[in-house]
């Protein structure tokens, strides 16, 4: 990491714990270069960086601040999920919300998608169509069954920023995160283990281990920490848990960030009871804070971090280039890429590496960045407007997704059934629990670029959600209908 | 099917069976078209199309004969693999092979690689190449979970071919015919179940069993028609087996094709046991007889079979598409499919649907039919002239693989270690059974343009089969160095 890069990372720190509290002036540049021993323009650049991430912002004549973050919303409750391995259901919902195919007449506020739309993307598109007019016959072959080795040297070099050293050779590209998370997932575990997982888990990880006949131990999660520490002791203590599963930098769908200390304390658990820890970091590059946070397997000092992720969520889903670094278990996770899908598309791999080698991979960080912050607030903003007051929701430290927590009673589902014949599609909690948890909230995405159609469709959501509220049962239909 | 197409079926299968043998004159043009009730010309584009899969040929003012095939070698024996359910092992040497690059001095003789070099695939890589020069986002989104509905249209179109009616709907796009049978085996069978195999079978689909933790049971197989039905049924009476997984079409690594009354009586053995047929079809439309050979599937009445597919050997592997028909397990593939992978590459999928739109496939595989069988006799004919007599080897009516059997006291492994010293890789016989049978076997690879470089490698390889037969075991090394 370089000076600059370092004195950021110590200040967001401090900011993050509170030592800086909101709209307090921070250190002057002079008082910071003799503090650290670096000079003027290194914490000129350190600030730059901060504010780029919206942590802190200059006032004229005045010095830098931290920003104010708008608390808009009361943030929702510590998970209690219920405690005992069980098999995982859902299936059928999470069917419904994967084969809606994109249409004019539906806002879909519900998918995992990124917006593909910015022009910093457009070097990748010319990428991909870059062998028809060369008539490169590359891509039509098998690589390498690891992948094309250009592209693990493009990750291995990103991986440096989450503080990771792993060598191209240690990676294995991947049919998306999922493949990753599947070939983890079989390297570690038989059928019938159990497997310990923050809560709420996103529900492609709940349907593999469903899948793969896993049992889900759902640990409660803190909305701003992450798994309850605390509790996963205990679960290690009582059950014969095989893996830990989770999502500790930009959490979907609880948007949170793990502290670092709470990262190391995580592997010392897991080396203490010697169980693997399989960390989805999908959503890590793109972190609101720069340089990004750090990764559970840049702690690793055993190998027993299989580190997942892809960029379908920095870049774009239809790619379906994802990847893992397995440690010690790379000969497992190869037996069972070689039995899942044999190897992964050529052309994809090459203009992936394209990209990256030229620059354009972190310059549409830099901008994606920006862009789903600002989003984020706007979106929260709505949310607050339109739902009813004691509405709970998230606040993500990256990533593009919202996790709002209605009363206790509420029903998604039954939301989700109206809100289909207005044209409007969410992700339904429970989707997001082994048990059935979590039907009193809702997943939404706000990566789009936010219309006002997409306003009106928010507004439908917490209309929809307030009829539902007042309206007795027996009246709901008509009330509904005279909307329509 | 059109009419003449019929004709030439029914012509087809006379000669197959022998009714009309090697140089008899076939029934004139007005003989036939009386008999059949078909015009003239009916019938002249009947005899057009077996004198192009090179079943027949004109001779002038005589008539259409049927042609003669040179029997080069006597064929391997039916195979004899242990009868009795085993764990698969041999991951190691299947992983020397599918890991090696392609590299300038290597001949890789072992690996199933079709040739890629013909211009009847330039409009593909055209096609690929679109995208970016139009900024054509299609391919930057996820599809639906079950792949391009255009692709899909297009390959219940080609299907029709094999005799199988099935809409787009019940077809799941998958990436590479490895998916689609890791997604159908496990859509069918639990860890510990036994699936009954065609001995010798695909590595890939061995592997498959043993990461899912399947036992495999290899079935007798006769080189010319395929798995033994009565071994087949005294196994199913035996052994509670959950599934038969089979290469009926241009088998791998045999070349045969079953005849349509075995694989009519196959499926009413599995009715009559109640057992699920995963049929791999991968090399069905490369055949080299005109129309390609039906499947099981196109018999299916009751939705037990799952006939998995891809593009790999008929266009190129490195755009890993392929494809299940899954029939009455389409739900629980499409959730084997989703916790896999999520879903497959779009633009890939985009490119080969315009392709196949347009024509090119079609003509790209009447090409290829062509290319393959004069290869295959090429390379039979440098088999009997470079191997050591009494080496046997298959009749391959499609694809492109030989399957060599060497003495039975013979060791492939061995032949292995020297030859890769020399440049040369083939695939060894004993990947292709789960209880380490056919060490006296190896496979080759025909695709290629059969350079005089290949001949070469052919030569080598018969030399040092030679040398390690005749050398006493000690002078083998100095033997080799000499020559090396």
């Amino acid at each position: 990491m370089t000076r600059y890069a370092t004195l950021a990372a110590i200040l967001s720190q401090r900011i993050e714990q509170g030592l800086y509290p909101t709209g307090q002036r921070l250190p002057s540049v002079r008082t910071l270069s003799q503090e650290h021993g670096v000079s003027i323009s290194t914490v000129q650049q350190a600030y730059r960086l901060l504010e780029e991430s919206q942590l802190v912002e200059a006032r004229p004549k005045s010095g830098y601040f931290v920003r104010g973050v708008r608390t808009l919303a009361e943030l929702p409750a510590v998970t209690r999920p219920v405690q005992r391995p069980v098999d995982i259901s859902q299936w059928e919902q999470v069917l419904e919300l994967i084969r809606t195919k994109p249409r004019e007449d539906l806002v879909q506020l519900g998918r995992g998608m990124p917006d593909i739309s910015e022009p910093t993307l457009k070097p990748l598109i010319k990428a991909l169509g870059h062998m028809g007019r060369h008539g490169d016959l590359r891509s039509l072959y098998y690589d390498n069954i690891q992948g094309v080795m250009g592209l693990r040297e493009q990750i291995a070099r990103l991986l440096l920023d989450s503080g990771c050293q792993i060598s191209a050779d240690q990676l294995v590209i991947t049919t998306g995160c999922h493949e990753a998370l599947s070939a983890g997932l079989r390297a570690v575990c038989q059928p019938g283990d159990i497997v310990a997982v923050d809560s709420p888990c996103f529900h492609g990880t709940m349907q593999t281990l469903k899948g793969l006949g896993m049992k889900a131990l759902e640990v409660p999660t803190d909305p701003l920490t992450g798994i309850s520490l605390e509790a996963l002791e205990m679960a290690l203590d009582q059950w014969p848990i095989k893996a830990i599963l989770l999502t500790p930098n930009c959490n979907n769908p609880l948007g949170y960030i793990m502290p670092e200390a709470r990262k190391q304390r995580l592997l010392t658990l897991a080396q203490r009871h010697d169980v693997a820890i399989i960390e989805d970091d999908v959503y890590g590059d793109i972190a609101y804070q720069y340089p990004r946070p750090r990764t559970i397997k840049s702690f690793d000092d055993d190998g027993r971090v299989l580190l997942c992720s892809s960029f379908s969520k920095t870049l774009a889903p239809g790619l379906r280039i994802g990847w893992i670094a397995p440690g010690r278990y790379l000969e497992r996770v190869l037996h069972m890429k070689y039995i899942g899908t044999g190897s992964t598309a050529t052309q994809p791999q090459l203009a992936i590496a394209d990209f990256i080698r030229h620059g354009h991979y972190l310059q549409h960080l830099r901008r994606m960045r920006t862009r789903y912050q600002q989003n984020r607030d706007l979106m929260t903003g709505w949310i607050m407007k339109y739902f009813p007051p004691g509405t709970r929701v998230s606040q993500p430290r990256g990533g593009f997704m919202l996790w709002i927590e209605l009363d206790d009673e509420f029903d998604t589902l039954r939301l989700n059934r109206y809100l289909e014949r207005q044209g409007v599609q969410i992700a339904v909690g429970s989707i997001f629990s082994a048990s059935g948890k979590y039907r009193n909230c809702l997943r939404i995405n706000y990566a789009p670029k936010l219309t006002s159609e997409i306003e009106q469709a928010v507004r439908r959501v917490g209309e929809t959600i307030q009829s539902l509220l007042l309206a007795p049962v027996a009246g709901i239909e008509s009330a509904l209908a005279q909307r329509g």
